[in-house]
């Protein structure tokens, strides 16, 4: 078992009930006896959803069941598992996700097409879903309004805490909440299958709006960290109308400012979460750059930094080896002026003009390094555009973690 | 100091006298004391060169000036420093290039042009010619035709042995020589920034012909391990004319097939050696990826494997972790089809159809993955297309190593 993260919350946040939903888990023994393994949600009738989904070309049958089913926009429940992928299973995949969703329909009595699907775990191993779609009938008669955390729990892989999150926000002058949570884990590279989201709000939303509302904000949460998202749902259960909320029928919907804000901030929050719980951590790395060609260019450059394992090292070994950094700008392969790049530690100027800052003293940088968040700013001196992401350090702990994770 | 390379040779290659080819290399402390860090190699007049050089946007000073010089093709001296890459070091950057090219031309009696630099080590210090450039008229003296050994460990930086190769072929009946020396680091990730590779011939070829031949050949050695090329400088000093070989003027010579062909075999024996040597490695990986749209599509797929810290530190752990290609294919962003993908390891079929082969078992691929040299073969089962690349495992000694490489 790796120890938990130096950056684990001391104490979990209390996430409110949500009028609409419930949930309950269990230990179904997928992989590991005694071990969470299973959740279900489920939700009232009226519950929209959307949802946003990895582009891997070896996406899991989940995935697929989920994207073909979200063109309704409307979910009674949720059935996440652990333990076990059941990605690259083939056929089988398919099957085991049709007997889940059937299984989960009749428990919940709704249509199979309402039955929402993600599985995490080991990747390549026929999932038998005999292991616990027995169980979802006891699931759903334990179901309670505030079993998040215990959902936090049932969902994590090599986490070494439950992701959760709340906020709340007003529509319509009426108060609505925003829960969330993830898992996350394989942190260094933007290439583990299973990072997974859901959120949850009693916000009335039809579907097409709530996606219009939650796609955008993917990019600079869940996706502006080294790993990609492989499924993020957002369940809105509509019963915040008991108390007066207004149905909201359009994404443009100015009514959605403050929702909208709101749903960033806990994807945000949920996001760097998940960098703070990547294997081996002892540093959470902030890397903004600016002055580059477009958003896009600077993220290719971010993401070059913060996947260099030249400079993950470094920042591990407390090295201010600010060189790496700049020959990972380099090979980023987007527009960078040489001569004109800077480089700042938090507000320590590092580079100015394509060479080592004449106020800059080695050990300035190597003091800032000491700390557990480092920010590091470079502008590529092209442009005018600008982009942030997160990531963390690449230790021998990480190494250890990997090398056997399966065993 | 980091252990030698498991994979370091018993015995060194002997390599044989070039004629019109000599070396010397000396201790100038520029970085350590004690340490040989600067060579010169002298070529007889009429020495042809062609060069490739990095696309990275963050070139050194030096690679600007071959760059530059390599128009007119004609060299007289090559000078290299270890210690300090001279790399972000702005207009100072640019002038102790000039200052050493100028020293150098003095000793060597030739134009400054017609000297080419190369500078590898730390990145971001500024490089003082006048620490070296006074040592250049001795080694001009000393300089001898059978120096290569000290040439391949002088311009060594984190690498544990020199890498050095030589070949032989013929040209219009003529035997003539191919000498090769390189220097690696970092392999990891292709954001080091100093992969230098000096190769040596008596050949007589025309500068043009020289590049048309070079060039093409750098994609699947140099550039086909998972770290990219920054200079590979070729040096024909046509004294093999004396010996009756023809001059040759055109790239398509067919009186070049063998000379082709012996240069290729020498810059990928020289670029596995570079593998070979990557920082605390364990493993060395040859990954073939086959039924892609494209080359290009082949070997973006090839690099996402090679260049997962997931599936690198699985090898590492002697982890037939298969599950984790499967998600670096998915990742890649290139066609696949998942239902249709295979993989090996050697000739054992892991999985077949998107799914795990039926006759594979777990103790099939952990056993082979205790060998030293492991070979993934995968098929995305889409085109025609193929590529290979080579990588080696991710292991707590790169960690180590490169957590304090600059203390």
């Amino acid at each position: 078992m790796a120890k938990i993260s130096p950056f684990a919350p001391q104490d979990l946040p209390a996430l409110p009930a949500i009028d609409g939903v419930r949930m309950a888990a269990c230990a179904a023994g997928i992989r590991y006896p005694g071990r969470t393994d299973l959740l279900l949600a489920l939700f009232e009738p009226a519950t929209t959803v959307a949802g946003v989904f990895t582009q891997s070309k070896t996406a899991s049958a989940a995935v697929e069941w989920c994207r073909a089913h979200l063109r309704h926009g409307m979910a009674r429940a949720l059935v996440v598992n652990s333990g076990n992928a059941n990605a690259f299973t083939g056929m089988r995949g398919s099957k085991a996700v049709k007997e889940t969703a059937h299984a989960a329909a009749n428990v919940a009595d709704c249509l199979e097409a309402d039955v929402y699907i993600a599985s995490t775990g080991v990747i390549g191993e026929p999932l038998d879903p005999n292991k616990f779609i027995g169980r979802l009938a006891e699931l759903a008669e334990q179901a309670e309004p505030d079993a998040y955390e215990m959902a936090g729990r049932a969902i994590m892989t090599t986490d070494t805490f439950p992701k959760l999150a709340t906020r709340s926000c007003e529509i319509g002058g009426v108060t609505v909440t925003l829960n969330g949570i993830a898992k996350g884990a394989g942190m260094i590279a933007p290439d583990m299958a299973t990072m997974l989201a859901f959120l949850f709000t009693d916000a009335a939303i039809e579907p097409a709006a709530l996606h219009a509302v939650l796609a955008p904000l993917v990019e600079d949460s869940f996706n502006a960290i080294t790993m990609t998202s492989d499924t993020v749902l957002l369940f809105a259960t509509g019963t915040a109308t008991k108390r007066g909320a207004p149905r909201i029928a359009n994404g443009d919907d100015p009514r959605l400012a403050d929702f909208r804000a709101a749903l960033f901030e806990l994807m945000r929050d949920l996001a760097h979460q998940i960098v703070k719980d990547g294997e081996g951590l002892t540093k959470f790395v902030k890397v903004t750059v600016t002055g580059a060609e477009s958003k896009a260019a600077a993220r290719t450059i971010a993401k070059a930094i913060c996947n260099s394992p030249l400079v993950k090292t470094a920042i591990a070994g407390e090295d201010p080896n600010w060189g790496r950094i700049v020959m990972a700008v380099g090979k980023a392969g987007e527009q960078a002026d040489r001569d004109k790049l800077s480089i700042r530690f938090g507000d320590i100027e590092v580079a100015k003009d394509g060479e080592r800052s004449p106020t800059y003293e080695e050990a300035m940088g190597a003091t800032y390094m000491k700390r557990p968040e480092i920010e590091i700013a470079v502008d590529v001196g092209v442009g005018n555009a600008q982009d942030t992401i997160w990531t963390c350090d690449l230790t021998k702990e990480y190494i250890a973690i990997n090398a056997d994770y399966r065993s």
